[in-house]
């Protein structure tokens, strides 16, 4: 029950964040197609900040979905993930309005990158509560995503510099790893389901 | 209970949807009755789009209510679905603001013929998902009014240019067909309670 | 469980009236406490929206407490009321920012008196929909309040010409009325729950 | 389930509140570091926010655990609590805004004073709720903390016109002693789980 509560809270927020992004985007002076190119960079870090938020709807529900009671240190490092992630309309909008300037487009990826290591300590925190041997520690631990998304992260951050194209593919990449939801915990839990049921 | 949850992120989208379109009635200058005729477009505009998310809501209610398990591919689906439904307030504001000025209008149709192609992707998805034989295929199999609402969102969007006020009741036109849930979907939920429990 | 859905949109529209709200408090320019005695008379007109809201919240959790199916005549009846009260941050704005004028002052009542109205009528559907013995209708069949509280509404609307004081002791007056949750419907509940139980 | 309809509702005031402040987060004008600089005090100020409201949910959540049935008694303090905390965007935003200026930061405290205040007052009613001999009980009856946070958030409010500093220091006091979730009422719950069952 508490983690559905943590899960509702995390859910509402991000439900939040992906519709008041939206609040950014002014209205255009005229009423032609012409006015509206403006907002085409707005539009674009739009995209990449909506397909963020839904991968991690998705992977945190994944990874909440075996964890049997949340403590303290879980609640405050998923508030911490949350405390990140409430940025993501600010940096959006800033690096969409300077049209990927190198430094709106480095904070994009920093707010990003702290949000993905809030999540992979909410991940280390999750493990460790649970018992060595169980299927969820086994096909979690080796989890390379997490690890990898923080590397590529700062990779954006320090490439913005060079070029937004550069880092901007880096964001691509990251979210293109991600996209898929982890087949391992999926297949770990429909194996667990036959063996235990969740309280 | 992972049906839940993506109904009920869906169901918060639209929600704060809904409620967060009001802030674009800014305040008029004057305190009288004058001065509140300038909202009348963005009044108009605003009882479409609550008709319209009133709609999603409750069709997507009736799709959602039978499927076993949510993939990844049905999440998706969804969050495309929420994508292009949260620029509804803006495309709201502007055709208001234009007071329903050929390209806005246009506009405002084109985000709904990509939102109702979304659902019809994801309603088609969730027909593949399920045995041919069930009710519930039955009853969806030739749904006419999803194939159909793409067709009158696409002339809607032609016919701004001519007037807005074909253009609108084409809008209307949708909205009208969509406004009492499907009774046959209804039926067989109704009959399939005797036969199955969904778990 | 459908019950329980149309509850939690409602809930979700009223969480999100009452928090954004406050976004229509400006930053004052200074940083004293003279600076903050502008927002007076929009922190008093909050306090009425809050604690309206706030009656809605709980009224209508009452009255759908016994409801066992929602059908699309309530679901839309629901949503009109929804419709009117996503405009209560607008009215509540305007009616603080123009010191309580009298337009203002009016159409922050007409509002009000749009969502009473369609209140009353989801209340009669929901009667309608109940056996005429049960114990629900015999409670609910002559609320006072509900039928009452449209004639105050529209009292203060016509008074706010004369005074803003008259037409606010009369906005007071519907908010006393509803303050405490109608016994008759908790005792009902208590009765039948010891003779059956909602599905 | 009444119990849970008052969590889930403070829950999505919650989350819309951390998730708006951001919206105070006006975009620079420049596109480098040097133009971020004038949000460092919006951005503490928002530290400050964003941890209170969080202590208030986790803390809510244990208070809420144990309570059987809600009155309105109950209901109306909770919405007291949520009046108050629903100003915390505005206060937060005023404080940043001026750099932690003598009486937005006294504001800011007397917003939260008034809220711990409504918190005491809700616990209160919850306490004599409930029989005396109940576990519950005698684990909340002593609980120093919600007594001294009035007391502190005073002491800030008034030393708010000495220093920011000093202020400042006793905010920060506040959220140390409530960081960790009360391990007596946890080690209570746990104890009266093999006691008895919550209907």
């Amino acid at each position: 029950m508490k983690a559905n509560r943590m899960e509702a809270f995390s859910d509402g927020v991000w439900a939040i964040i992906i519709t008041i992004m939206v609040l950014e985007f002014k209205l255009p002076e005229g009423h032609d197609w012409q006015s509206l190119t403006a907002l085409g960079p707005k539009f674009l870090s739009y995209i990449f900040s909506f397909v963020y938020v839904g991968l991690y709807w998705n992977n945190h529900h994944h990874l909440l979905h075996m964890v049997r009671t949340i403590n303290g240190r879980l609640m405050w490092l998923n508030l911490l993930l949350l405390f990140w992630l409430t940025f993501v309309p600010f940096t959006t909008a800033w690096m969409g309005e300077s049209h990927f300037a190198a430094t709106p487009t480095a904070l994009y990826g920093i707010v990003l990158l702290l949000a993905a290591t809030s999540y992979w300590l909410l991940q280390r925190a999750i493990i460790k509560q649970h018992p060595t041997d169980s299927t969820f520690v086994s096909s979690m631990g080796n989890d390379w995503k997490v690890k990898l998304s923080p590397v590529l992260y700062l990779t954006a951050v320090l490439t913005a510099y060079l070029s937004p194209w550069v880092s901007g593919s880096f964001f691509v990449l990251v979210a293109a790893i991600w996209f898929f939801p982890d087949k391992r915990i999926e297949h770990a839990l429909r194996k667990s389901d036959y063996n235990q049921t969740k309280p």
